[in-house]
């Protein structure tokens, strides 16, 4: 058996996933402004051996154009948020090994000044960075950052394409080996010949470089994706070396990591280039009866409001949830008819409601049951495939307590997490090695501006 | 007599302003891609009573855009550079009352994550957060973020007018006080009525909004800036807190500041609204006989060519410093011709080379002697006006290591250094008020997008 890896998916807000959970008084992510929340909290995580602390994150508000985010506001739906990537250098300074991966759109910096930071954020924290790349798929995101409305879904994937090309261009090929000498007997700080302009030309950037940072411990951060559309698991296919999947069951979560493995060996990677991370929730107890008494007390604090406007479906067009027993047979709603048609198949028996709707979406990843059972279930979905999983909170910091209490003692004894960190880079950790592989894209911009490489694209006169 | 302020002037880099020095055997600022330099010199700087670390930046490489940047390279001149921004966290929680403030163009991020970034710094800091506003002079800086070269000087300024009114709309206007109730029994988070979106719409930005983040302590952060050129002044006397000069002199400095203030006052502020700090570099001996000897120390490392390079004077069209003995009636160089003639006039009775103007250079700003004497010459400049000083280091930590032990006393002695911190955020500590008051431009967008107010902009039906 081999260990999974373990990150802990969070947001820097009040209400992430588990809509409603803030309201819990033992909930202190209401107090999400505080650092000490997070210092904590990443320090709890690396007693637990959780390879990263994973931060989710969006540019925008959830809803239509004209709502007026009553619902959004009222439910801490991810907003008020802050920016995760200033956090991260906190956490840096006070963990050892955990990871520190955050979420970061192609809309909302200018890929120059996006390598930059990542560079000075891998340097600090030597080595443990990885990005979360997406593209926002928030209507209110695209205006906040100039556009009329959102890029169509498949052209920004194309946008990520030229945005990971420059990054990667940035911290592959910019600076060789060596380049940095600190001699201080001789006077020179680095040696310029090893130091190249990129002169990145696109449809959309125009990027003349040297990078300003010195190569970081992984250069290229280790990278995460979650895209599960056609474009979306093509472009995480290419690139992703994590990818994050929120499957209904271990079948499904099989197909679609086949899937994507087989386009990642199509664009000349191999399977085990990618890990897939399922997103589970769990719900622990000692006692079947204490897993039944902790889930209803979930499911009491479940804003059915918060997942309806979350997920978009079950909304009118000012962004306002149906009322909770309107059926759902009643609702027209051309987006989310699809979704609305499965979960009335569902629930046969029965005319579901609003309500249903928006008690089913929270259920979406969630296990429960006593630390065997949950270990049990994990193997099941470890047989299809997964390497990972996203570890979904009720409430912080106590669900991560709870999972290192009560289930990782569970887990190690099974083989299925594991008892120490291995030394290193994230990437050294999960893949054995501090450099993103040769067969990854970013690798062939390796030497690609050094006269006179076999990767040059440099021309001498 | 009043006490001054005191900021350390630094900046992510080996060569900040006195290069060469990194080539001095305790000269550790080789190392600032290591976390634990800065957090230990923020430690070092808060038992100093320093008001804040001032970081420096620059998002492209000095020079002309044929250059190949030997100079920079060798010289460690601002390259490899680090992103000041994502290092402040970890500086945050290592420190409770040094000031944090950094440099951002308005050419490297967008406003409105550079609005929410900065909030969540603010918020991690408990009022902090410190920004150095400047637009960008360097060409190369304008070809890394896709422009064929570098907008003209004063529309950068109305560049940078659009941006902070921006970024002011986001951070005063957005959230109303009292919008985050945090309300648990009610299940109110937060008060959607007290949320606007500011609709931003200019010649450079369109942003809807709203601001992401909650009001953080000290909403809009202190502003510094330091344009001494017309619209650059115009531009400070209308939005700055705290000026960066670097003058010859007091007589100098008190001529500038008198006329900033009276610009400050025509646009509706006080004299008092802006506080000036000069640039200075201490070298500090027990007796003047040490003095000399650390002067000549000092003199010995510096480079020649890392001050010509970052100057852009005495170079030619390739960036290449011209031969040290080379006379400067010799060098045509229509950008610095005027401070060639200043330099050439500045030492009679001898044919000036360009190993004179490096030299010469490197002594801006440079004021050296007994504890006693740089007292004595900083109660000229208070007199002169200005309310604090940006001590500039010629090696990290210790410059500033000295400064505590040997200057610090003395000047709290004189009654110009205080004893003590002011509890509160940053502005607090050094205007008395956590918030932007109501003379400066920022304060007009409180209100301005809340229906029914005296500043409201929104019309309702």
């Amino acid at each position: 058996m081999t260990a999974l890896a373990f990150n802990a998916f969070v947001m820097n807000t009040a209400s992430h996933i588990q809509h409603g959970q803030w309201r819990r008084p033992d909930a202190q992510q209401v107090n999400f402004n505080d650092v000490n929340l997070w210092v904590d909290l990443a320090r709890t995580l690396e007693r637990g051996l959780f390879d990263a602390i994973f931060f989710a994150d969006i540019v925008g508000v959830y809803g239509p154009l004209g709502g007026d985010y009553e619902v959004n506001a009222r439910e801490g739906l991810q907003i008020p948020s802050n920016d995760p990537s200033v956090l991260l250098s906190a956490l840096a300074v006070n963990t050892e090994h955990l990871g520190l991966a955050f979420t970061s759109s192609v809309l909302q910096a200018h890929p120059f000044d996006f390598a930059r930071k990542v560079s000075t954020l891998d340097h600090i924290s030597r080595g443990r960075v990885a990005w979360n790349i997406v593209t926002s798929s928030v209507e209110n995101a695209a205006r906040n950052f100039g556009l009329d409305q959102l890029t169509p879904h498949d052209e920004r994937y194309a946008w990520a394409q030229e945005y990971v090309d420059v990054v990667y261009k940035l911290w592959e090929g910019s600076w060789d080996e060596g380049a940095l000498l600190i001699d201080r007997a001789r006077g020179v700080f680095a040696d310029h010949n090893k130091i190249h302009k990129i002169n990145h030309v696109g449809a959309r950037y125009r990027v003349e470089g040297p990078h300003l940072s010195s190569p970081s411990p992984q250069r290229t951060p280790l990278l995460f994706q979650a895209g599960s559309s056609g474009a979306g698991r093509q472009f995480a296919a290419a690139n992703a070396e994590g990818q994050f999947i929120i499957t209904p069951n271990p079948t499904v979560a099989a197909e679609l990591i086949r899937d994507t493995r087989r386009l990642a060996v199509a664009a000349g990677r191999r399977a085990e280039d990618i890990k897939f991370f399922q997103g589970m929730s769990f719900i622990l107890g000692s006692t079947e009866a204490e897993v039944r008494r902790k889930e209803a007390e979930y499911d009491e604090h479940v804003s059915v409001d918060g997942f309806l406007a979350h997920h978009n479906y079950a909304v009118d067009r000012y962004g306002k949830p149906y009322p909770a027993d309107t059926p759902l047979s009643a609702i027209k709603s051309e987006a989310s008819q699809s979704i609305l048609d499965w979960y009335a198949k569902s629930t046969p028996g029965k005319v579901p409601t609003v309500a249903d709707l928006g008690r089913l979406t929270s259920r979406r990843g969630r296990i429960a049951g006593t630390p065997e059972q949950i270990a049990d279930q994990l193997e099941q979905w470890q047989q299809a495939g997964i390497d990972g999983v996203n570890v979904i909170n009720w409430h912080l910091p106590g669900s991560y307590e709870e999972f290192n209490e009560h289930l990782l003692p569970v887990l190690q004894k099974r083989g299925l997490a594991k008892r120490e960190y291995r030394p290193g880079t994230l990437r050294q950790k999960l893949f054995g090695t501090d450099r993103i592989n040769e067969r990854h894209p970013a690798a062939r911009y390796r030497g690609a501006f050094t006269p006179n490489t076999a990767n040059s694209t440099v021309e001498f006169a």
